[in-house]
């Protein structure tokens, strides 16, 4: 696509990425090398951004692929000041939700196709199922990646806040939303305050996550004990607890309590309208 | 990022995804023109990758944000023609997975991390839950969406596969999946086959997915009449019956059997290790 990234950029955005466990180089381009240069952000500058933002960033979500072009997603945009104060409670008072110019919340919504399918007189029969509320959220993912790589190609920062779904009723009564939506995560946008972008964070080595044919554990175990040191120097230059991966694991995922109410998210989906079959 | 691109360029992109309903112009690059000018492409040609092209999907995948860096999904290359086989038999007979050089299934992976938690002797709590098998998908999709930005910058063309879905047994005992773990979508890479590229496909209008503060359901009615009348002739240009939007969802939506399957996807994850709690 371009031609004018360097070998040595290349080289150092992947060895960012992945430490002593750097993948050989194939093919690259300024996109992908945004994309590789990835860090989620968490302290915003209040400035605003510039007209047309939020637009071009719906059209690179739209643009997106959606299974069946079903388009069983929606975003709201949450502006209002009240509002944002209830997404950072519900958050665990999560900041950057108050602080940053633009915040979405991103639906999985097979709400619209049912009210059509009552509009014209049938029903649909296939939205009740789990597949449904998947497809919903897949398609929210996919749409908000691609506004996640359009605005960080903008210069922007941006950062998932999953944490919505710690009272997923609360945020769809605070958002208006109709029987058949709820949002799945939250996406704050803006211009980093000075020394909020960080480094890029370490991920498992590609010989965990890639397979070949067949799926193959047999030397995750390996892979692991090198990535929990490069993630305990990460974690100690960044200023945190020098935690390895596999301890924070155990503490976001060890326990129910752990989950900050997320355990009740199938009960509340069903109360807005995902029967989960 | 560039700068190179011109006005008209972003303008005929916007009106090719949105028809009469084009969206003011904002900010734009190459890159945002990439994603905006994307089609799933299902006819390809046989030629083979550059090299390290998959290295560079799979750096790009993974450098896509992870909730709590938890790191839930992994991907499975499929190459052996026999496994190819199977897939495009349980995706209805979708011949360009057997034709496309790189085909690749991503994973809902929560198994390895429950794995870790055994191994420590602190088997996690927190798996069991319909949160852990969303985080996972969503953590799938967001890596898979920047597999295909970047392969798209790179000239290739790509389909996601959701119908692996209907039968999502199946393709976990053809990949080896082990508990904790099911395959979510395909992905299709490689070079189109003449005519194979198609148009643009026009979305929604932003005005029926994009909410400001609160949902408004109030113009949705109107502007999908403007959509089918869109839909229609973009169907009828590409030689497709010209169905409307409408038409196309309920088709897909709105029986149990059009469902192919699917009905069973939450008894297919709980027998897969996902007890959906």
């Amino acid at each position: 696509m371009d031609g004018m990234t360097s070998p040595t950029t290349q080289q150092a955005a992947l060895a960012a990425r992945y430490g002593a466990a750097t993948p050989p180089a194939g093919p690259w381009n300024a996109t992908i090398a945004g994309m590789v240069e990835h860090r989620s952000v968490r302290g915003y500058r209040p400035d605003p951004l510039p007209p047309g933002t939020l637009e071009t960033l719906v059209a690179a979500a739209q643009s997106a692929a959606t299974s069946s072009n079903l388009q069983t997603w929606s975003v709201v945009e949450v502006a209002d000041s009240a509002a944002r104060a209830v997404m950072t409670e519900v958050a665990g008072n999560q900041q950057h939700i108050l602080e940053c110019p633009l915040f979405l919340v991103f639906l999985a919504d097979v709400g619209r196709n049912e009210r059509m399918g009552i509009a014209e007189g049938k029903p649909l029969e296939g939205t009740p199922f789990l597949e449904a509320f998947l497809v919903a959220s897949i398609d929210a993912a996919l749409a908000a990646q691609n506004a996640v790589v359009a605005a960080e190609s903008l210069g922007l920062s941006t950062v998932y806040i999953g944490a919505l779904r710690n009272d997923t009723q609360r945020v769809a009564a605070t958002l208006g939303l109709p029987p058949g939506t709820a949002g799945v995560f939250g996406l704050c946008v803006g211009y980093p305050k000075a020394g909020a972008e960080g480094e890029v964070k370490p991920r498992l080595p590609q010989s965990t996550i890639l397979h070949r044919g067949r799926y193959d554990a047999s030397g995750e175990t390996a892979a692991r004990a090198a990535y929990d040191a490069e993630m305990s120097a990460f974690s100690q230059r960044n200023e945190m607890a020098a935690d390895t991966w596999t301890a924070r694991v155990i503490a976001r995922n060890g326990t129910i309590k752990a989950l900050r109410g997320r355990d009740m998210l199938a009960a509340a989906l069903r109360a807005l309208g995902f029967p989960l079959k």
